[in-house]
């Protein structure tokens, strides 16, 4: 069996020099365009893979999946059919992908089959049950701690026992290119004046990644540590856009609600954690010991770089931020091992996110607030102007890979347009 | 065209003394039995309509509704035909059923559209998108905040000024008489020694009740107080259980998580706005003067009354909690003005809770928080033992209805038993 991982794979689809989507990715969507109704395809170079062409061509048919599943306007279907199922069929798309396989590449239904992703329009990919929101770099709680709290005691009591998170708004999560409003709301600017109604002043941007949930749970059971992966479907990039001054004025004691309902985003294609076996990395050393159901064995981040542009309307972009997803103090299995430790049963198709992901240097922080510090540091811009939070006809753009053995296994862009207040 | 709210009403239904489903009620909900397979069901008396069967008996044909609508596993389908169509659908109902109409009652399909609800299972009503949950009212929060904050300056300073609330879990919201383990999790009984990981002491309930939306919105779309009754389709009981020592060690900076996510419950009738419409009741006076969003006319209050009690396994139960709906500073409509003020989309088959819903007075107090004053004044049961948090094998029950002219519309219970924990 050909393992999709494989970096001496060779692929006879053209893959331009620096692509995210190799033969060893092959990370899974919904598109359509005006010849195709919404369906699953994965990504290969600048192509899509038509999966209901491919099935309807009898080259899947060794699964057995109904066209409906394929035909579909989101994943969850697919996704549903168990990690078991869904990682044989990324290794037989691998298998009819290779150079000198001809199943495919030499097939009448190959022109049907292949479709230029310059002609199609990615949709969200999941149909999101519930979506939670960590707080889980060590350095952006500290950052954020130094600014609005006490700078010598920046980490509040509880944030290394547990990864602190809150249930976030799913209807509003948005797939990568949908122009997002900026929100109005209520915000009290002075503090000896009465709150005022306008729009958000302070609007930002959190580079996250986002893990869906491919298997559910019972009302009542946990998932350990150990289990956490089986759970994982896969990844993608997310915006968790802010409204810091909405968020100043409304979070206590309840936390963060209106300041982050108004619209998340992410990439289109749902990246595979098999894809992203070969970036696995140690963890942070956690002290203080956290308690046994925190615990894990082996290899739980991954060394994935991170970066964020901020491109005016007519401007040239500028990249305001170089992270990395290895600076989680806290991984995506203790995170929904205590999601769960109550008995939260989870569903197919959930989400969760990991909370700003800032690195220790400057360079490496993940919002405006942190990398303009309130304010005080304005990023200068190529047009000349300077940011310190994000412009109205500004666009966020976010994008991820990991390269190993000379295989670059990527996410694509996670872009999101603001437009001004409708007010 | 008669109205199903005419309190002159009566029916060929027998209706015990005290019912909650009067023909002026009618309530819709899902239910299943050996002989069902999951249906949208109307109460009346202690019988079900089975509107499957209604409209397969050609009785509901003037409303042209596909079967699949009605043979479904929730109410959002048909909530969808939206409010012009079902709020006609119930008052077709009430035609059908009242005393001198003989198209359902002199029919052969009487006994097969006629369900006892003993013979039935209720189920979850809603497949709920996202779940809100606010924080409304005004002697709730006070308590809290003379517990845990100032007593002499027991509201945060943005109470006044806008309605707090935070995004709950939607997966774990469960129907009425669905059992709920104790959870577990990460508490800190001591302030000066590390975090433990067991069974939580402090399990509580919030006695709430919650809407339900009927129509969606688009992103970027806010929904004015004038329009929000456009968009309530009905109400229920809701019971926002709550791990208190789980909840103060995590809840700082970004509000309950794990505190609430382990189960909430909701009774299986939804009651219509329209037959809530005779108990509309003028709210509170608020002041300082809210911003205009939040401004709204009329009487956008409701007069129910509402009850807890507790029940031991085999003893006689409780009531812990008088109180009453029309105890919210903010109302409904506020509530949804400002969830959207942001542009956030609302969904068909949203929920929204009002938090827990106390009064002045110490009877009044709707969490076993407040009534036990944390835990110093402890409440003796009729077997002896005594309550200041609920027990094992405890029931919590919810109970509502609103009496006007003669006429009580009432919500049926929301009863939660409460198992041990699993470890």
């Amino acid at each position: 069996m050909v393992q999709a991982n494989d970096p001496s794979l060779k692929t006879w689809v053209e893959i331009p020099a620096n692509s995210d989507f190799p033969i060893q990715n092959l990370p899974f969507g919904i598109f359509e365009s005006p010849n195709h109704s919404p369906r699953v395809g994965v990504a290969i170079g600048e192509k899509i893979v038509d999966l209901l062409a491919l099935n309807r061509a009898g080259l899947l048919s060794e699964f057995d999946i109904d066209d409906s599943i394929l035909e579909n306007r989101y994943l969850n279907d697919l996704i549903s059919l168990g990690k078991a199922k869904t990682s044989k069929l990324r290794n037989r798309l691998a298998d009819l992908l290779r150079e000198d396989n001809d199943e495919l590449r030499d097939n009448v239904a190959r022109a049907k089959v292949m479709v230029k992703q310059s002609a199609a329009t990615m949709l969200l990919p999941i149909n999101i049950g519930d979506y939670t929101d960590f707080y889980s770099s060590m350095d952006h709680a500290t950052n954020v701690g130094k600014m609005f709290r006490d700078p010598e005691n920046a980490l509040l009591p509880n944030w290394k026992h547990l990864p602190v998170g809150y249930h976030g708004r799913a209807s509003s999560i948005v797939v990568s290119g949908t122009p997002i409003h900026r929100p109005v709301g209520q915000t009290k600017p002075n503090d000896d004046e009465p709150p005022v109604y306008g729009p958000c002043r302070l609007l930002d941007f959190e580079l996250e990644m986002a893990f869906v949930t491919g298997k559910g749970t019972a009302l009542g059971s946990q998932v350990s540590t150990a289990e956490a992966e089986e759970f994982i479907f896969g990844l993608a990039l997310f915006n968790d856009l802010s409204a810091r001054d909405i968020q100043k004025w409304e979070y206590v004691p309840l936390g963060p609600f209106l300041a982050k309902n108004f619209g998340s985003a992410m990439s289109p294609w749902i990246v595979t954690l098999e894809a992203l076996d070969p970036f696995r990395v140690d963890g942070y050393d956690q002290d203080p010991e956290v308690l046994p159901y925190l615990k894990y064995e082996g290899k739980k981040n991954y060394d994935i770089n991170l970066e964020v542009a901020i491109k005016p309307e007519s401007g040239e972009e500028k990249v305001v931020c170089n992270s990395n997803f290895k600076y989680m103090y806290w991984n995506m299995c203790q995170q929904l091992a205590h999601q769960t430790v109550t008995g939260c049963n989870i569903n197919v198709g959930d989400l969760y996110a990991s909370g700003t992901i800032s690195g220790p240097e400057e360079n490496e922080f993940g919002s405006m607030l942190e990398i303009s510090w309130r304010g005080t540091k304005p990023v200068p811009m190529p047009d000349g102007t300077e940011r310190k939070f994000i412009q109205d006809k500004d666009s966020v753009i976010l994008r991820g890979y990991g390269e190993r053995d000379g295989v670059r296994i990527g996410f694509g862009e996670c872009i999101t347009p603001i437009l001004p207040a409708k007010i």
